[in-house]
């Protein structure tokens, strides 16, 4: 029983994104309790039995909205911008790989941009992990059959299987939106 | 790493049918693939970290279809016919449970009467496992988008996560209702 796992490692592959409350380089609660929930519940001991493959999706910033104090003078002004999303892609995205590397889980860990749903299936199609785990809000009782448009999304177009996590009830924000 | 999980195990609760060409005691080619899925990419050599909990719903012969060559002379003749049903079932959950026990991974297994999506959710949300693992036909391309009602029910319905493993392409009877 103790005996390694001969056969390649199943490859799980997780994504993330950041809390809507506290930014980045935060974690939202959902992926957290996706990521603690895949250590815990299928992981356990077996940590050469297990490949995490993390995605980051960034959302494009259509309206400006985040950068309304930003002042744009010259195109490298935008570069600047560019980068400054993608380094803080970058630390949300450090917070699972530390984790993953302190306790001997193999991963990688990459970031997109675009829709989260269309590029989680678009990238899972690519990849190819042995199944999706994905954060979910899990909303209060009187929402309770809306399991997340993004999950639904992949269970319907991702090749792989799907499984959606809740939040915990006692980790959920006043506000559910909050994540 | 090699070291034994401490914790309790996680509980992987897998719904299980009868195969719809070949009838009982034979699983459906769905069922065999969720259960290999799980003990492959979830288990692996981890034998001590799991238990399976197989639940297989026996749907009511309401217009009498299956017996239609039989002859009810008595409430006895009933009574045979109930306890042939269970046993029917029982032999359908004895190849999973045998499979258990060679490799040895702990598992249950029980029957209930009714409505399969239903009564799975009844039993999840009865049992609390871990998460639920449900086999699924995955149609041809133009069905795609189908993922399955009971497997799309249960993931709105039931307490815990649920993931849906479709059948292989090469598994796919050439009606692929048939399973």
């Amino acid at each position: 029983m103790a005996a390694e796992d001969s056969a390649a490692p199943t490859r799980i592959m997780v994504a993330v994104n950041e809390s809507t409350i506290k930014g980045y380089p935060h974690a939202s609660i959902s992926s957290r309790k996706a990521f603690d929930w895949t250590l815990s519940k299928i992981v356990r001991t077996n940590t050469s039995g297990f490949k995490l493959l993390f995605l980051h999706v960034q959302v494009p910033d259509e309206d400006g909205f985040d950068d309304m104090d930003s002042i744009y003078a010259s195109p490298d002004d935008f570069k600047t911008m560019k980068r400054r999303d993608k380094i803080r892609g970058l630390h949300l995205l450090e917070y699972f790989v530390n984790h993953c590397h302190e306790i001997g889980v193999a991963c990688e860990a990459w970031i997109k941009i675009g829709d989260p749903k269309e590029v989680i299936c678009h990238e899972a199609n690519r990849v190819q992990p042995d199944f999706l785990v994905l954060g979910s809000r899990g909303l209060g009782p009187f929402q309770k059959v809306f399991v997340g448009t993004v999950s639904e999304f992949c269970v319907k177009h991702a090749d792989c299987p799907v499984i959606a996590i809740k939040r915990d009830a006692s980790e959920t924000p006043q506000d559910p939106v909050d994540d």
